[in-house]
């Protein structure tokens, strides 16, 4: 069983693998990239895997090949999804057992096609996956929030290189998530607008840091971004939950996600990055134990992050919170603008 | 010139390259490690570096060689000493001119050694001209904060393998030290003690994250530590500021710190890593604009954190700030107890 342990003077949680920890020798192997013989996510191996939890396939029973997208619990969990939380303190710390759940979401069954080679059509099913495990995971009271997010290539954290995206369920508001719901809580508060509604505005209008306008969804550079090339991928009418969105619309963001990936692959040559869909808690969860936002979803706006990971966060970024950027978001929306794909 | 640009819904600063920013290609180059012929840290070669600041040296004029510990302007600068902040709204961000000082410590004069290969006087000196640049640059009132750091390694974020250590002043306090200090003066508000000196003596009672214990220093793992075998070094005694240690006290820091480091080196057999020293921000400078901890460097305590660089910052990780770590601080202690230095 993994603990989560507050730091009272950084206030973050860290989830902490107190049992089978990592050993000394086990980093200095890390070094050598060690691609698998037999990839688990490949037809044929899905017993190489535990049992699936969705798929979208053409035929045949669960567990078999002829799926198109396939969601299944990750081997190694993060977090444990059986157990209570068990919350307590010990001294000025607090700590709760590691409760949740750690799913992959496999995107293809092309072992060598990635995300932004995927058709369209493909990539809708992919986010048809992730809606609907949003919406089951929901229904545990346990869980306040759910972090999507995909890890793409080595030095941005996947293990493996087939195709895959990964959603944990965390039983508390993770800080980056609770500082933007705050946000958009006060600003709703003052003004009675979206905070993100008027980025956006402010952007289009702007116009040097979008990268690509859709009818629906707009990609831009953030004014602010900490890495190079960094990306956000909005809706342009406000909405609050990507989990209400509904086929036609995730048709299209299929399109505009397609499009911001593939224009990032063209200019850095497919550069290792990661993204993270940011969306509301979900209404039943917070009931669960009524927070200060427990009532905001309207003023929230969901959206999808990119960092592309082409520089290192080193002893200034950790130590300060500060970020360097060489390449300023106006250069890399002209690059990426000018893409040819 | 720099920017620094405020994010209004992540609530950090960031500093932009806005003028000769990284294009494109400049990263697809980065992933071949390119060793200089000529290093510009190693004797002789004084005048490849801007003209030096300070030098602790056993004869001879600035900018020859015999020196022994030399601080030097960064070529290229994050951000520059010149011209005035500038501050002014954009839409809903803020910006200001990237205006600070960012100095290099070269450490050794020779090539071949780390921080951890010098003697406890040769790490003294380093102490000491970090102590003298605090203290001088604490006379310039736009800077707010002094982040020392130093990456060692390439994976740590190091562009140049000869050991040295960076010292940036900037004209703010970083999101990191705020949240610090703001937690200790509420801490001290309410009970009139420093939170730091109940954390070390949990630590010390408890024992088990305890790496190393000197008359007046101790080395810690921290129970929510975000990677494996991150590290803290604190000073025992209640102690606001690193720049008013004498060098008695720099003399018995070097001995800890260099016990520390060569436990991390034995152990993990030289890995990447970063730390940073975490102190209270000048008196002189937060009476420039008066701030809301304008008189709680009594309620702070100094001390130094280090991070090897074993894992990636993956998706999880940076679209939560949550962390996941697979080594328990317990089990990291045991090792670094153990090391055979």
């Amino acid at each position: 069983m993994s603990e989560l342990r507050w730091d009272p003077l950084k206030l973050h949680w860290v989830i902490i693998a107190t049992d089978r920890g990592r050993r000394p020798r086990d980093f200095q192997v890390e070094t050598e990239a060690a691609e698998m013989t037999s990839c688990p996510f490949c037809y044929g191996n899905e017993n190489k895997t535990p049992g699936e939890i969705f798929a979208i396939r053409s035929s045949g029973p669960p567990n078999s090949p002829n799926w198109k997208v396939r969601v299944i619990p990750n081997k190694y969990p993060a977090l444990r999804i059986e157990g209570d939380l068990n919350k307590r303190g010990y001294g000025l710390y607090d700590v709760m057992s590691g409760i949740g759940a750690h799913e992959i979401i496999v995107e293809t069954p092309d072992h060598e096609r990635g995300l932004a080679d995927l058709t369209p059509a493909e990539i809708t099913d992919v986010l048809v996956a992730y809606r609907t495990r949003y919406l089951d995971l929901r229904k545990d009271l346990r869980f306040r929030y759910m972090v999507l997010f995909k890890n793409h290539g080595t030095r941005a954290g996947a293990t493996l290189s087939h195709a895959h995206s990964q959603l944990i369920a965390v039983p508390l508001t993770p800080p980056v998530a609770a500082t933007e719901l705050k946000i958009c809580r006060e600003f709703y508060d003052t003004k009675e607008r979206c905070i993100f509604c008027d980025l956006i505005e402010f952007e289009l209008s702007a116009g040097d840091r979008v990268v690509r306008e859709f009818a629906n969804f707009v990609t831009v550079t953030p004014y602010a971004s900490c890495f190079p090339f960094e990306l956000r991928l909005y809706p342009k009418k406000h909405s609050h939950d990507f989990a209400l969105m509904n086929d036609g619309q995730l048709s299209e963001l299929a399109v505009a996600l397609k499009d911001m990936l593939l224009r990032l692959k063209t200019v850095l040559k497919d550069p290792p990055y990661n993204f993270i869909l940011h969306t509301a808690p979900p209404m039943q969860q917070r009931l669960g134990k009524p927070e200060y936002w427990s009532s905001i979803s309207y003023d929230y706006h969901w959206h999808i992050e990119l960092v592309p990971r082409l520089t290192q966060i080193a002893g200034f970024e950790w130590g300060t919170g500060f970020f360097i950027n060489p390449t300023s978001p106006e250069d890399a929306a002209a690059f990426l603008r000018e893409a040819e794909i």
